[in-house]
């Protein structure tokens, strides 16, 4: 079922109306609007446009919920999709917001965390509808926006681990889950870069100083939510980077672990294969064998065993085989 | 054979009529007539020029199947060429779009189902012709664009599937299916994005709010579809992405393996070369092998290569290498 | 020897004439000449600053045979090199035209075969000449780009034949003969590219709409050739592309051999080791064997040889490492 | 505790101010002030809204110590934020930049040491701030710039030694310890291109003809500056592919390496299997076996083992196996 | 100590002249004026300020001897700064050329024979200076640009040498200097494309048609220094796609090279293997074997060991494993 959320703002006071009030209210002077609606149903979203009027392709796109992040200006209101992470997911869902000169009205079919932090926060400073729905659009993305920098965060402290982790761990399972855990990074780095762009193409809009629905006073804050945006493409470029560098670097310290196991297998060959051949040599049956006679013969033979042995391991150590 | 399917919109009504009739009403003020060609003959191709007044380097590229997704505009009408996937198939072909103010032209050499989808959603709602041929062109679009998500999804899919098998398929055969099934899905979304760029290019233009084959309300639509080749692309991006990382973790996998299996063969060395070597002194015939003649002689150096073995086992058991 | 070849359409008619009347005749209205000049010497590189009145500079570059695609206005002339296949060749020639208001004058070092095939064309048609001089060398410069699309599609049918070799061939020789085929396949694919762009960035002046030295009637068949180019750069694009994931999973592929090598040789080891350890046991000397003096002793030990072989068998058998 | 530091230079004599009077002096004509505050204390920021009235934005990104290079324009004057490298390390730190007509406001959280010696540069030569205070900007920037060059050298420094290396150092611990330092540089590198390209684009803004608040005299040094920023991202992108194609060599000479490993390890097996079966062979308790009897049937046995493996050997050396 | 040529030209002649003399002579009608200084003492870079009249900061710009390939106007002169290789070396020295109406200053810190050459044709032919410092600039940087085209053609030859090498050596030294060979020219390449990039900037600035310092009649001149650096950066392009084709091929190869290796292995021990075990089981001591009775027991056992270890022998011949 939707769970809608309305506010109107009037002479500095904030209540909560239904939402066919705040429908009433769109275009009223004075008085600012924020509507909410959680999982819309199908009569929500034919209020949207019966309601309060919204273009039927607008409302469309607002009820698929495979939209790319996009701003799109309609006769009399800018329609405006955003793709954003739940806190903590990495699954993107989709934030709709129809933006007018004194209504906002946001729509999405999952519950994100942000949304309601600006509620509660609003709930707690009326003054924040006050200053307009485009300000209270800039909260909600500012807030969208600041929850992609833990996943950056948590990708760059992976990197830094991996560095410390990339010669360490040489057993099969270890270095197992470092490629995995490798690609998982490198897929949400992809995750987050995959949102990131189209939204900075929003930001660009919106942070253009004569956009119609920004008033002037508000423009330096959504430079500054684009800046923001700037730092988190950077940051998953250079995270790009890093990963690749990290799996072509992984590459190569497995195919060196490969040759310290080689270079082992070798020297455990050369090392019982001497005096393998010298006991296969005395167990010979041939009848004139002179050294089989000799008292200290057995002891000569162990002694030669243990010596070709040794000098082999040192000859491995030295050019550190072993 | 040709098959010929023309419609006349005219009143509220719809009529089937034949190709010659429908060239006859081009130009005409208030019919807007849907005429689609396919497989056509000489004659069929001949007729476009003669007919209907295509210029004849449009029928040429309409007759050519190997070109690439393009707009052109003549004098009086505007030639659309789309490189589409049939259902189900990753052959592109070519459908053509010859567009006028009141007259749309289909022509294609290979069935699309998607043509044949709006043919009958046209004869169950008349009016969809009644919107323009640019709307008609939309829908047919529209169609052609939507038919290209399931392949990316797949791609998705087996990308996501193949997350799971990174790690566990090892032997051989499964290890050449997943890098066959890796190097397929790198094609296909190959073939996606080579007709998916081109095809963003015509809607860029089709898309412009001043276009003048496309009527001002019929726009937005085409500014949808163009939403969703852009998400097309960023799919195929992001796809291309992570098939190249997926390949790049599967080859550092891969060498991973043979690290196992190397430690493996070096094991089985270690651990039988001891009980081969003891088996080898004692076998020797020399006259004087005091331990020869004990009692427990031969059980002493059964235990020894028991212990020798097991020791090795150990010793590689906890170093993981077996 | 330089062959020499010209052509004066008057008339309706066409006559061949020596390269000292065609110069002569450039700039007479009503007349369209075509001079082609292979194999030039010093004297008639000359000819063409004094007779023909080129700028020294354009006969200069157009004597050095290692220009780049190219396309240069002078005040009376337009100055265009193209480097081209000769057919069935990988090797690039130059193919310099100059083109005038009604005259074209075309010098090359090498026998390009488009230009004969025109010639031939134009003895059997001669109005093709009354289309002028631009018409022409939309008809050399179409056969050159025509040209490369053999080589594509030769490259495009290897990598489909390449997905089928990928996973059979796995003998060195056979994998060595397929690593050839693709890196030649990514030269070829490479030569290509680097003669399309810049050919590219030569078509898309000369089929700019006002383009001085083409008739506007003419455009869209430089529009066309400007469109095959396009294909030829995405073809290359796309070569490029499915040659990198070819070698890259051909990398793996051979990895994965490698690992199927191994697994053999482990199983080997493993299989034989055992019988020899029982063998090595049974031959030792010592005096107190009670198995030895067995009836049945060796039998048995050859019992316990052959199971525990078949054993390890089973084993790497079930593990698919045989 | 913050460490502030204000001079004023009026009529051609410095002298160290208090921060509240350099707050004064901002816009009193014929006065230059360079204020710098390190560790800024909460009521420090709150004295640049106040004190010096600039706006709150600007500070509030001055205070968050994650900003991105950037150049903000606000109504009276611009602010700039430098990402630079202390001295030595690789840990970029925040350099804000608050700049107008008379004054200049430096603030950072971290010692920084370009702006000490540009302090000290200042306390011998006070002319160098009566040149304006974008004078001394460019020679705050111009110090941030040059020190990044010592990282570059020390990348390239490493990449000569790579070469050397690469051949050589075939043990494992140096081959770990190779690719260790190829990927420190390899991150060395993207840590120095990620700030650079940013502060690139400050400096393009800077160092255009008609910047408000660079005077024309002084546009040649940030044009000089803009130089210096075009050779280091040069540098970076020639590094990143040096260290690339290093990454890529190193893994072939990996591969390479255990080549000779594994010959080295056939040409054991090889070298000792052939006596180990010649043992084997007269080990046989066969009882008629001529051989066994023949007097010098022992020497020969032996003889043929050392013929064998010196065979072999040679075999495997003129293979270049050993 | 500087080595100073200064050359005027004047009424059809040509003289040496003093520096001090060229300085008086700049801006004099009717004279033409060519100063080049090598490894200026700080003497005649300060009288390249003072004599000359240069602006400092191009000055200083010309005695540091790290600055890009740039061209920068100044008030009265224009500024050029080209790294180039001095002949058949790849490290890359600065030329500084200070470009006015009437005289054209060169400053080097090292020997640059294009320089000398351009000298010593001067002498031979006065009329060059006559055309002007911007033609003699011309024929300077056309020199350094062509005495870049060997450095690719020896990167292309290696190449084509490479195709040749990569399937037939074997060893793993040849493999080694392979490698070494390979990453050489990669740097080699990067060094090339290092300046080459930067110049040709250089060259779209002076070969722009109202360029102020180049006389329209020398414009062409330009262009086509232009276009030679056009194919300049075409080919490196070429060479870094190639190059990275190769190392990427190599190793391809490399692996395998470590296919084969490892099969002779694997053949190695299955052949070896069975003739010992069957040794090491009539090596067994019991009493009761009957076989060892045998007369012909001995010829037997050799025969099986030969006859068992032929059959393994073909079938690793068949399998292509020997």
């Amino acid at each position: 079922m939707a769970k809608t959320r309305a506010y109107a703002f009037l002479g500095g006071k904030i209540s909560k109306v239904s939402l066919e009030k705040a429908a009433q209210l769109r275009g009223k002077p004075g008085v600012v609007i924020w509507a909410d609606i959680e999982e819309p149903s199908k009569h929500d979203l034919a209020f949207l446009e019966k309601g309060f009027g919204f273009h039927h392709l607008a409302v469309e796109d607002a009820s698929n919920t495979r939209q790319r992040s996009k701003v799109e200006e309609y006769r009399d209101f800018v329609f405006i999709v955003l793709r954003v992470f739940p806190k903590g997911s990495c699954e993107a869902t989709q934030l709709n917001i129809f933006l007018d000169g004194n209504i906002i009205v946001t729509v999405h079919f999952k519950c994100i965390e942000s949304v309601i932090e600006v509620a509660n926060d609003l709930e707690k400073n009326p003054t924040l509808l006050g200053k307009g729905p485009d300000f209270l659009a800039y909260t909600l993305i500012d807030q969208c926006v600041d929850d992609l920098f833990p996943h950056l965060d948590e990708i760059e402290d992976s990197v830094d681990d991996f560095e410390d982790r990339m010669l360490k761990a040489t057993s099969p399972e270890e270095t197992a889950a470092t490629l995995k855990m490798l690609f998982g990074m490198k897929k949400r780095n992809l995750a987050v870069r995959k949102i990131a762009w189209p939204m900075r193409d929003v930001l660009t809009v919106l942070a253009r100083r004569d956009y119609k629905y920004v008033k002037e006073e508000n423009v330096p804050y959504f430079r500054d939510v684009y800046d923001h945006m700037l730092r988190i493409t950077d940051m998953t470029e250079m995270n790009r980077e890093v990963l690749s560098a990290s799996m072509e670097a992984y590459l190569a310290v497995i195919s060196n672990n490969l040759n310290v196991v080689m270079k082992k297998l070798a020297a455990i060959a050369g090392i019982f294969a001497v005096p393998m051949v010298i006991g296969s040599i005395y167990g010979m049956n041939f009848v004139n064998m002179p050294e089989l006679q000799y008292d200290w013969g057995y002891y000569i033979a162990l002694g030669e065993m243990l010596f070709a042995s040794c000098l082999m391991f040192m000859y491995f150590r030295v050019n550190k085989w072993l």
